[in-house]
């Protein structure tokens, strides 16, 4: 049952980043600008992205900040706060700014080497993982479609170790055309925040509804032409975000159905990768990630990104469907 | 409570009516061809919108197909229909057909004489209107912010009628650039589909959610850059639907709230004339409605687009903030 409060307590979590999102980014181009924290693109990326050159990025510091002060704001109200999440999505975003700032520095799109990050994302995934298996609100339950709340003892440990640096991945590779990360994640974000409110779990639906209102209001300049990135700042902050309350909702299975979308990016490069080593060179898209390959396909970037999240709308209701059975 | 079978339900009709949408469009686009019905452009409108000229429009006829379909194929489990909201959709789809069909084959873009139009809207608000008022599941109760369910009595006549005539007028004003109506239309739709799961009125949640999936499919064709317009038949439909629903679940005033861009898209256009008249030619906005003020402004056409779209949702947080006070 929806308990009326909560539904208000994440309304007003919601517009609050919205708002804190929609008039930071003014603020804060100028001053990526005066530090010159300008995009690199990928030179193996599609030609038509080279024009991007030098758009602000990191603009995910202000997605972080939305979603932080909007979480302060209402523990004013309730005293209480989602930690684990909260946590989650600034560790995330820290490692995400590491990334984005050695990129801007060393003027080229690669940042950190890739055992680097390896043993980043391993030592947080396995920190969160024993964050989630030791604390009580969380335990070792996850919810299955069909069969409901299964207790999967110690099972829950390796397979939360994969959730995170899965989802977290998933969600940076999506961050490749303008406003497609942000919408497919918010989008993605209501499927949980919906969950979260339907069971009660006020401070999670809080910071669900608080990382949904910072997603729509960055996509006011996000969304094509965009005029500010979120860097991995804002796409490992919103993996980690969203990894953290697919845990807290006990839905990290689900998550592979409302956030197909995800899975069907990091499968389209695994697959594309794979590929291309076992033949010697050949492709199966024309492009990883999949987004990319719609693109050279001949859709605009703008439909191709609309397109998603419709899709992403598609997968939530038919999470909602197998949740319900 | 959100009652879960209604939930799924309500997924089913939006997947099956996505689907109709998505594949019956490109079958469609031809015959629209054939019959050389594509879309004249309003010469007073944005010059940027000149070459949107030829387009095939009356894509409506698809969406009403959609949703028309899926409603029926829900019928098969449950064997009731919202034949209110069914047939109120498909009669604004007829009116607007109408004039569609007159602005095609007279080549230029006015349809219906301004006094053709007024007397086919007020008969069928009319109509609608009495079937709302004697039909015993609806009766005179509207819920309003703070108030709760209040029984307007001989009051609820006058208030509906104008609820009709100003949300399909609305609706029709907002469809101007590429995906904008449907975005906005099926956002403002998830609120009442959410009220009517929360309320257990099942088959007007069925109708609401095939609502959303036809528009949501239709998107994937008349998201930028369109290549297919819904035409008066589509926005009119829409019009309708919403109209309806908001009727169906009591919610005539919260349509204000919830739909607040649609009164925004008209009052933009009320206070542009009326200030033009009494200032003899002096204007609010560099053009109404006030999409294409924003896209003078300097804003491309996509960015209107997807900020309205973000605005919607907020209102439609506030919508649920104030109901659940």
């Amino acid at each position: 049952m929806i308990v009326m409060t909560n539904l208000q307590l994440a309304m007003l979590a919601l517009v609050i980043s919205y708002c804190i999102v929609y008039l930071g980014i003014p603020k804060a181009i100028p001053i990526i600008q005066r530090f010159k924290l300008g995009q690199e693109i990928r030179e193996e990326g599609p030609k038509s992205h080279y024009k991007k050159a030098g758009t602000p990025t990191m603009g995910g510091v202000v997605i972080q900040l939305g979603i932080l002060v909007s979480v302060l704001l209402m523990a004013l109200f309730i005293k209480k706060i989602d930690w684990f999440s909260l946590i989650m999505v600034l560790t995330y975003g820290v490692i995400g700014f590491i990334d984005d700032y050695i990129k801007v520095s060393q003027k080229h799109n690669l940042g950190l080497t890739v055992i680097q990050k390896l043993i980043l994302q391993i030592v947080t995934a396995i920190l969160f993982t024993i964050w989630a298996y030791t604390h009580s609100n969380i335990g070792s339950v996850m919810i299955l479609p069909f069969l409901g709340a299964i207790d999967f003892g110690i099972f829950y440990i390796p397979i939360t170790f994969i959730a995170i640096v899965a989802i977290t991945n998933a969600v940076n590779l999506s961050d490749g055309l303008d406003g497609l990360c942000s919408g497919i994640s918010s989008i993605t974000m209501v499927f949980f925040l919906i969950i979260a409110l339907q069971e009660n779990e006020e401070i999670t639906a809080i910071f669900g509804a608080a990382f949904i209102g910072a997603c729509l209001g960055f996509l006011r300049y996000n969304s094509f032409p965009a005029s500010i990135f979120m860097g991995d700042t804002g796409s490992m902050g919103l993996g980690g975000g969203l990894a953290a309350i697919a845990i807290k909702t006990h839905m990290e299975i689900f998550f592979l159905i409302a956030g197909f979308m995800f899975v069907l990016e990091a499968l389209s490069v695994v697959i594309q990768v794979g590929y291309f080593k076992y033949s010697h060179g050949k492709r199966v898209f024309r492009m990883a990630p999949i987004h990319h390959h719609f693109e050279l396909g001949g859709w605009k970037e703008t439909k191709v990104v609309i397109v998603f999240w419709t899709w992403t709308a598609i997968c939530v209701c038919f999470a909602f469907f197998l949740y319900s059975l």
